[in-house]
């Protein structure tokens, strides 16, 4: 990990330094967040993004808000944390490493109240430091298991923006990418645009091309034809929430991709830590899905309006991609091969 | 055939008038060509694009520039005539109905060569104008018997724009659609937006709406999302090119279209009448593709680059989808089901 990849969230001072996505790639610029309904607007509005990252930008947000409390009795602060950690979670509601890193800040705002405010907050920094540093560790180490499935030579496919971007600084399904350049390994990444809002084509096709690796940008429409004819031997993709049976929700596109991808005898590989497990959930059906606005559809990022006035407009977020399409699930311990629900049992021992 | 629709393309006194469909949604309006280079900049631009109305648009060029000729005598006029068809068969090379619309034109042209240059003008219009004619008839032929596949209740799905503006002005695959509503079947139209150049979301959605058609437009990347959970129960497309064994080239993105329907067995048809086979051809691998430069992915239609600078880029214009993975080919003379090979060489008494 010699490499200094982008390092998406950080304190400055007392506020929270992000650099904002949305500018990418047009703009490197960072934006400085004091207070906690800024948080929760950089997330909704996709300033920062990224399952991890949002779980990670969670931890900070909640945080901040503990800081800025002018009371500090136990009810009180209880309760606060409450709201907060619900105000947070409202953010956006697929990717459950929100709902896991907020439980983590509280649990450790509870065990810790009694010590006052100085010294719970200081735990508390030191809570977003070690979900930062482990979430660092979890991608270097899924890097590794994922870059041993990768030969030299091979080209390959990822889609939305699993990487330094969305994560706390290397990536899930880019940092195998990345482990396998440090490995020696060369190879052809093809990225997927990925719209409605283009995270493929600003954001991973930007971070691979200054990471030194040999990346061209498609259209969507071009994955079939692409893994057809530029024989794709690989696609690396990361998860926003994965069900107890391996069904696993991600960037809208997904699904599709993994349904191309067996037709053409292509791996199929979910890249994601622990914290996007969701072992409540029985299976895909059950994630809540995001629905967003018509405008990122008919118009935004664009001069004029590319569809007619009042068109409906179909716009999930996310889709399911059922575990029976999932070649398998590299984790921060290791590859999980299928059958999913008894692995994933087997290998967190739950 | 009551209804009018579009009609995105015509004479006005010795000038041809277009639709320019780069402006649609956002503007309806008129371009007049006066040179045959007007025409085949309107081509290769896509101010006139789908493959019967390039045909079209063809014959019209054709007629334009032999109207320009200054001189009448055979060997110069053939040897000019040959000039023209090459120059305009070369503004785009995938849909075979330009070739296909210049060879009859030609046809004419050598055949009455000797009445002198008004006489053989007024053919080649009469020609144009029976092309035009033929191709209306054909259209509603083949709607005709492509709803007949639709029940009322369907969502259906396309992509691209083969509709009245790929046509002289009723479509095929949307054709289908028109002649469905006509029949008074209650549909609802899945239109995917069809990455990079949006035809779907600019021309389809915009065709649809003012027709009065449920329509509801999709980024291309939830095609497979929106089969599942929104129960697709058919998907029409359009042609560029047929090969002798079914094999088809069609908008890129058509292909990956057909192997999810496939997956989620949903009927995949192809709409496309006579001037689309090339019988010359056995296979899709031997259709010549046309490859478009990277602008159009990186940031045409946008205001900033939504890309980083220099990046590679994939864009092939079309993708070959195997007769395999189609359910029937709706052409004016009926519905072709597999052995394709067989039946096309039957229906077409070849």
């Amino acid at each position: 990990m010699k490499k200094t990849y982008v390092q998406p969230i950080g304190w400055k001072n007392n506020k929270i330094r992000i650099v904002d996505q949305t500018r990418l790639p047009n703009e490197f610029c960072y934006e400085d967040l004091s207070g906690v309904s800024d948080v929760w607007k950089a997330i909704k509005k996709l300033k920062v993004r990224g399952a991890p990252l949002i779980g990670l930008a969670g931890a900070y947000g909640y945080c901040l808000g503990v800081s800025l409390l002018e009371r500090w009795e136990s009810a009180y602060v209880l309760k606060r944390s409450r709201i907060l950690c619900d105000y947070l979670s409202s953010s956006r509601p697929t990717a459950v490493n929100l709902a896991w890193a907020l439980k983590r800040m509280e649990r450790v705002l509870r065990l810790n109240i009694g010590l006052g405010k100085a010294q719970t907050l200081s735990l508390l920094k030191k809570e977003v430091a070690d979900i930062e540093r482990e979430d660092k560790q979890m991608c270097f180490q899924m890097g590794t298991f994922g870059a041993g499935l990768i030969r030299t030579g091979d080209s390959l496919m990822t889609i939305c923006n699993a990487g330094a971007l969305a994560t706390s600084g290397f990536g899930t399904a880019l940092g195998v990418f990345y482990r396998a350049k440090q490995m020696g390994k060369r190879i052809k990444v093809y990225a997927c645009e990925t719209r409605p809002l283009l995270q493929g084509a600003r954001l991973t096709a930007w971070e691979l091309q200054s990471a030194g690796i040999d990346v061209t940008l498609l259209c969507d429409n071009m994955a079939a034809d692409c893994m057809r004819t530029k024989k794709i031997k690989g696609v690396f993709v990361g998860a926003d929430r994965i069900a107890s049976n391996g069904d696993f929700a991600n960037k809208i596109g997904t699904y599709g991709l993994a349904v191309l991808a067996r037709y053409h005898e292509i791996p199929f590989y979910c890249v994601a830590p622990a914290s996007t497990l969701d072992l409540s959930l029985h299976k895909g059906d059950d994630i809540p899905i995001e629905q967003r606005g018509p405008d990122e559809v008919t118009g935004l990022y664009f001069k004029k309006s590319i569809a007619p006035k009042g068109v409906k407009v179909f716009n999930p977020s996310f889709d399911v991609t059922p575990a029976a399409l999932v070649s398998a699930m590299i984790t921060e311990k290791g590859v999980i091969r299928p059958p999913f629900k008894e692995n994933i049992k087997a290998l967190y021992g739950v």
